[in-house]
């Protein structure tokens, strides 16, 4: 815990820690812009001190991902949820097939919203052995408008590492050419904490909440040729990527603030080496954690070492009272939100690019301190 | 302008100038919220200190505002836009009959979101007259499933100031019972600037950004009986109200820091006297421009006069030089944003809750000094 300013190590899976230099840029900026004369909450959309950092945002995302040309970005609000409906709204006319792998909630969520548009069904579960894998999902029925993955589940910590080896090809690019059907894949959780090759993708999507700022804003990085489908009359002009394309993600006011924030974080990656050096900081963290817990007697933790995610370390205690007193070991030291999800309980440590190293080794010595004394 | 800080008189439509003494208070706990050890944006939304300030802030929004028990209030993204499409898709089937009244671009807009989903039809009109009144609206279809109004025009500076005057009685409840068709209302820039009575309407919405915080939020305040409509199976799922309403507003994320923000707006609001109190002050500052207006010769308000905003008020001068002089003069001496909306030409005022008194005094010594000179 720093006690200069009662800061804990906050484990969230989201909202989650951001860099304290970010938060301290944002503060000494939080009444006057420097050149704008007002807070960046007050600033109109239209002027040129917003529309400069909705470039330089956008721009510094690009540059840290490496976004080719032929794809946009946009800024949207609803969270991962409202993506969820988009996608099929989008890709796809009412009635038609839409392709998931069922890896963890959010995946049967997103599916859930593909069901209200058209034919969505499953082409891969890990269901019954509760999510602790990557299933091999075999061809796909050739009327699919897309497949849907989730990247990296934050829930149970399993993650797409290896897309080549888990994925059909008809949705991965061959020889330099567009897959037959677009590969669609909520990032949400490693997002900017580890490579992603955007050009394996139709549709990349995130909320921002996790290593990108704070809640209320979705970053979506479409393939140009995919914004040019024919939309449904019904669909809500709010809910259209051209709509959002053709106006620069202004077509009304944009969640101007979580656009500055998630700006100050992209800078902040730029300036600590990059993705690829957030990639590995985040192994070493990960790795810290995995590596104590595959040699302990006490923690447990059940996925497949292959499709581990680097963000989400999910562990847990022998019973119930040994979870409690251990959560409680942690709280007391300043450690805090390493309750497993609701739906799953045990433990969950998220460690997200703002999650520092130090915090990672605290947790890491409270576990050697609580197994010692089990 | 404050010198010290460099800020600026802000007189944006939206987003738009806020309270220092708010500003300073998300300064001071930026950082660390109190008993918290973290920021509120890096704060779970499913912890006690987030879960406490959401209940705060519907607590005293609902205490300023005076909500009656049988109104749900909900937190919502997307803007008043996303709110266009709501709107119809959760109050009626596709096909139905929905009404509005065309008293500036936001209206239109609104309408053009009901169309997609069934019959929308404007029962009355200022079109003509450059949306420069509000009309009288006659008896509606009787299978209306709405009477859609726009509270306040941001652009034109109109405003709906005598419900009884100018809307059929079927909107408006009548001995106590609520009305044959509800009225919706979109209140996005005088809300909590303004005393509104909210018992005669089924639907009020509002974006934040003008009088409530930072963009990314939206407020709905539903009465509870119309959450209970059957809904098309099409319909996503962050767009349904039932949905919001049953999760407290926490079907996903919500956007934690803009309701935090919007918080401290509603506390400042209760501080300084509630809304009766906010309004009178903002029609003292509306009263001063429109009194030096009126007897200008320089300057010149179209609006008729019953139906003026105390919010945006809009004027112009006699040419495009003059007025191009006038915003120079103005901008020269820290006052900014007060260029008319491009769709109309000309300079507006908005003046609301976050805009001092003294700033409008400022305006008026500018316009006293250029009109001497011209």
């Amino acid at each position: 815990m720093n006690e200069e300013l009662n800061r804990v190590y906050n484990f969230s899976a989201g909202p989650s820690m951001m860099p304290l230099e970010v938060l301290e840029k944002a503060k000494e900026q939080l009444l006057c812009y420097p050149g704008a004369g007002c807070s960046v909450m007050e600033m109109s959309h239209r002027t040129p001190s917003f529309e400069e950092i909705l470039a330089k945002t956008k721009g510094t995302l690009r540059k840290i991902m490496e976004i080719p040309d032929d794809y946009e970005v946009l800024f949207m609000q609803g969270g991962a949820t409202t993506q969820f409906s988009m996608i099929p709204m989008n890709l796809g006319k009412q009635g038609d097939t839409f392709c998931y792998m069922q890896t963890g909630q959010f995946a049967t969520k997103a599916k859930e919203e593909g069901d209200r548009w058209g034919n969505a069904v499953y082409v891969a579960s890990s269901k019954a052995d509760n999510y602790s894998y990557i299933p091999v999902c075999g061809e796909l029925p050739s009327d699919a408008k897309f497949l849907h993955i989730t990247g990296n589940n934050t829930i149970f910590g399993v993650a797409f590492n290896d897309y080549e080896r888990v994925l059909p090809k008809s949705v991965l690019p061959q020889n330099g050419k567009n897959s037959e059907i677009p590969l669609v894949a909520d990032w949400s959780s490693a997002i900017i904490g580890k490579v992603i090759d955007v050009k394996k993708h139709g549709l990349i999507y995130a909320g921002a909440q996790k290593n990108m700022g704070p809640a209320g804003l979705a970053v979506v990085i479409i393939r140009k040729d995919l914004l040019e489908n024919e939309i449904d009359k019904v669909v809500p002009i709010m809910m259209r990527y051209k709509v959002a394309a053709d106006h620069d993600s202004m077509y009304n006011t944009p969640p101007t603030f979580s656009i500055y924030m998630a700006g100050l974080m992209y800078e902040w990656v730029e300036k600590m080496g990059g993705v690829a050096e957030m990639e590995k900081i985040n192994i070493q963290k990960s790795s810290m954690l995995y590596d104590f817990i595959d040699n302990s007697k006490v923690f447990n933790n059940p996925v497949n070492a292959i499709d581990r995610s680097i963000m989400n370390i999910t562990f847990t205690l022998p019973d119930k009272q040994s979870t409690e007193d251990f959560l409680k070991l942690c709280k007391d030291n300043g450690l805090i939100n390493l309750k497993g999800h609701r739906s799953v309980g045990g433990c969950r440590a998220s460690i997200y690019n703002g999650m520092p190293v130090e915090g990672v080794k605290k947790l890491l010595e409270l576990m050697k301190k609580f197994e010692a004394q089990y």
